[in-house]
């Protein structure tokens, strides 16, 4: 069943393994007239790029985005954007000595039950690397989404219990700034500082961390579709479908559970500019599934990572328990969430596109050809 | 654009406002030869039917379904099965008085933005009024499944805070039979007591609660599609599709976060019979995306209530400042989670019958015509 | 697999059966503020009514349709629109003494080997009442059309070999006219004479007619999506998803293969005001799939009805020879062409209506929201 | 609008210019398990390539496939398989001289209009070089279906008028040997003399030939999906995407406008086996859309190839009367339709590919799971 795919008019179809030849994405759906470059999408890719410090993977993907198809004279034609990223250094030696051991928190086992036959170098078609061609995507989308002034940011919110001050939602320069200064995507310094030192010790203890990112968007009112399109329903979509994902709020989230209406319910108010907007914003930026124009506010919970260094208990492909344990050589991130980040905020400008496109036929006026043309 | 659909395989269509004719179903894809009746629909209904106790809405819905299509001597078709519940009970009137209004925390604000024209009696397209819809849709997503032996049940797991001990998720039957015989579909007795105390306090108050609900899956290994149509991520999409619904997470969830790799990881065991499995279930009976065998396990956060009988403060369609109350006549859960119980169970069976369906074409050798015909 | 829908952005789906409880349509994806009533799909349905003269059947239906939802204060909402037809006059007797046994040039063959169950009363879903959906649908998408300024006519062609003399494409309001006047919606007066002497003749001889139907549209360039979307895929798409449809072609259709480049290119040319154009049209309006300006301009072939009252050879379920004969008291149209024609055109309004809303995200100064709003 | 893609299970989205880096697509919904090659690819890729006659361009594309993903260990894996073919010899230059003015018969104007930009080297993705990309996906169709038992073969049928000996439909072996042994796809030896002849002629005289051309499946009963995926629809959308296709006709096609009831009907038999098939085939495979086990029989209608180097009347894109002329440079078919056999059928295979996964949930029996897992 095809299922590579995301999103209804800005869709997007990913393919590509680990190990294989490179990782790549077809973008069919994008306006033509936009100006794209291949500095676009390397731009975004460098920031999912591991190796820059401990906190990360030691790996040096070093990817770089060739762009295929769709593109005409520094502008996108309506044509498919085809973006490829070409896989470099790529050593399936380590993985020939765990390959017939189900890998504990891993895909392994379930892919060989449904398919009958698991590329298992580097985790093939269900690693983490896929998640390039996500961010690649993720670059077209938010430069179609700069021009309706539409724009997100993710950062990470919390490290193995070590949660940041929640930063002012209504500034999203000053979070990206301070988000992409720091060398764990974190915007509260003093946080960050703490995260780092238990980063640093959990990986002495060869073992690894979950955390939780956040992601603020600043969207006019209007996006998402209801009954079941509608935005929060996508944006969950698109967030569980990232690896190591476990969970998804969006504004008060499980914390509104403990609430009481009065509380709860955002009053509604005007400004002197005769604006109409809520004066809180536990809803986080929607409601009845459509954006209301305040900060649209969501966090994703993700697990640590499942590639530890430590012995674990398993059992073999021919179903004899067994000792799993990886290779010295292998490379893994103490947290996945932290190199997640750009990940979440390219998933988000791809919800964000599509809901942008579905739009344009909501309204009877302007799903109307002016008189003189189409 | 088209939103009102659910489902790539197995799709259902609704339709339907709260005061209108009624609401209704088209469930496209179901196979044929399924023995089906009315009944069966109105089973589930009856579920979510309000007015039985003191705890959900004075409502008497009564709703009853009508099968207008794709049912021949007992048995489905192939064809598209359209449902149709009329509406019965719809005063329109208590409405009139706050039309002019936006309603805290209701979407008339952003329906009204979006599409510049709002069906205000009883929340028109935007009422819970919808789920009926689900709930009916349901009822046969759950015949279909129940063949393959795959299972669902939802129930409170908290409420105002008040949470219930987690019940053994390895017996099915046994939390069904304490869910549907609790007024309040809660299957912790000690704590559905304590539970109803604070709701009858609550509706005293003349405000409302949040809560979560869990839902428990049984399921053989194989379901859920990589890489985006994962089945937690289908979850995620139907679970926030519910209206009032502000977060989901599956097994660990949140709680992952603060956990290290090393006890998070669900070591592989085999047991007497040769069948692998995971010792622990903090993955919550997914991996990679696809069902593992174990229980699938999931959690959905309910904000309280949106509409209290207390004075809000509001502003009008016209721009200026207003309270909103209301009216006396209205009627309204005290909180929506519990009614939502059979809303999360139906949405959680249309995504397996989707997963379900879906899987048929996974391996090669299942896809194959026999040579004897199609 | 969900195959009863039809469209991407502007979509149907419909259901029912020929001696069910009625037959149906929800519309999902039409813009919010379209003026409709049930009077706007009455006044299409009366169309596809039979019993009108000798030359069609002479069942007289007498449909009308009940708006279901997604209409408030007479226009439609965003909500999907459910259009219901209920049966009127379905008497299932005459069909029992033929369930056993296999019908030539009819459906219930494949049915019951694809699915092995057949609802065999007047057709089921097979029969051709299910285009009374497609009608009421196309109602709806004519509404919307018409502030695009974009138009369609269809009308018969050539019955049995009678060909009409082709009318000018440039007036639809005179085609229109003409076809919606003559009792065989046959634009050609004299043509129409001699086709309806020899459907009388065709009756007499308990035969059937094949025939051809035409459509014309006017359009504004710019509609279909290259490169599996083109405008004339997704036409010749609709026509062969209508029951009895033999072939489809755009423009100089199977003639182009006789011509020479030389002849069959449309030379460009201005008119005074400016505007390109081509000189000629035996590209049939459209260029690389997508609407040049001129009329669109096809044909469908309609196979002559299958069901005739003469004893035909055939097999039993049993799968014993047998002889078929239909009933004395069943009715059936001499000519299925006839009163195709309105189904023709709403499954024309269908495609164009969808291929509008589609073409809004074409240009990326289309998709860019206005800076005060979404 | 995304629509580059094609299939609902088993779907190809295609990427790529004309002289950009090159053409691809990416197949998402192959099942796992399926063995596959480069040169599977390759050998079909072959058949596309022009330059071996006079009869076809004189360019050397010389095409060959790099499989980027989904292959593991020489067979499918159940994640997308993209497949890219470079382009090698891409002149641009002489496109330089024409990018102003528009082109008869083909889509710079329809694109200009649409989008607002134009890839006019060679025709950028309104080239026939796409068509290479259906050809790569027909070959993993093909090798998924022939396990199936279910084949498809083109050829050629008519060009510039001189029509073929209709040849043995039950016999594809045959059918296939003598098509792919003709230096035109023609497997009518005395025809296609006469048609090279013919070929020979037009291209002295700087002119273009139009043609038919036709495909037989052979496949079990079941195939397609009612009412509006119909296995006669699905194809007509197949083919008319095709470049410089003008009409599809199934079985009796058109000619069966002009037959009685009483000859067309195809009369149920039932041979010596038990088996019931119809006695003859005007229906060309297919009843209510649902293949009956018949041999599928269509007819596609290809223009005249638009590139002629002949003086044209045309207008500039500034709005001013030109003469548009070829440059001698440019290399050109003077009969698309010979070029198009190998895309007919890889289109044929890709319909059929779907068609097969689609029906895997027809039948309640079939989409349930063995009690022993997924």
């Amino acid at each position: 069943m095809a299922s590579n795919f995301f999103g209804q008019i800005f869709r997007i179809t990913t393919f590509g393994e680990s190990h294989g030849p490179g990782i790549g994405v077809v973008i069919d759906g994008c306006p033509a007239g936009l100006a794209l470059s291949e500095q676009d999408v390397n731009d975004q890719l460098v920031f999912r790029q591991p190796g820059k410090s401990i906190y990360t993977s030691p790996r040096k993907e070093g990817d770089t985005a060739e762009i295929l198809s769709g593109l005409f004279e520094g502008k996108t034609t309506g044509a498919p954007i085809a973006i490829f990223i070409r896989n470099k250094e790529a050593d399936s030696a380590p993985y020939e000595a765990i390959k017939e051991l189900y890998r504990p928190g891993h895909a392994n086992f379930t892919y060989l039950e449904k398919y009958g036959i698991f590329d298992y170098r580097g985790g093939g078609r269900a690693s983490a690397r896929e998640t390039a061609a996500r961010v690649a995507a993720g670059a077209v989308a938010k430069k179609l989404l700069k021009a309706s002034n539409i724009e997100c940011t993710a950062f990470v919110a919390e490290i193995g219990g070590i949660a940041i001050q929640e930063p002012d939602l209504s500034n999203l320069e000053e979070i990206r700034g301070k988000t992409y200064s720091s060398p764990i995507f974190c915007p509260d310094e003093a946080a960050a500082a703490k995260i780092m030192e238990r980063i640093s010790q959990i990986k002495e203890e060869r073992d690894s961390l979950g955390g939780i990112l956040a992601c603020v968007i600043h969207a006019p009112v209007g996006l998402g579709e209801p009954v079941y399109w509608k935005l929060e329903a996508m944006l969950a979509f698109a967030m569980l479908s990232i690896p190591a994902t476990k969970g998804f709020e969006i504004g008060s989230g499980f914390s509104a559970t403990r609430m009481k209406g009065s509380e709860h319910n955002d009053a509604f108010d005007v400004d002197s500019a005769g604006r109409v907007h809520t004066a809180t914003n536990f809803a986080g930026g929607t409601l009845g599934g459509i954006s209301t124009g305040s900060p649209i506010y969501f966090k994703v919970a993700f697990k640590p990572t499942s590639s530890i260094k430590r012995a674990q208990q398993t059992v073999s492909l021919k179903g004899e328990r067994a000792t799993f344990q990886l290779p010295e050589t292998a490379r893994h991130d103490p947290c996945v969430a932290i190199r997640a980040v750009p990940v979440v905020e390219a998933m988000t400008a791809l919800v964000l596109a599509d809901a942008l496109l579905m739009g344009r036929s909501s309204k009877f006026e302007d799903s109307v050809l002016p008189r003189s043309g189409a």
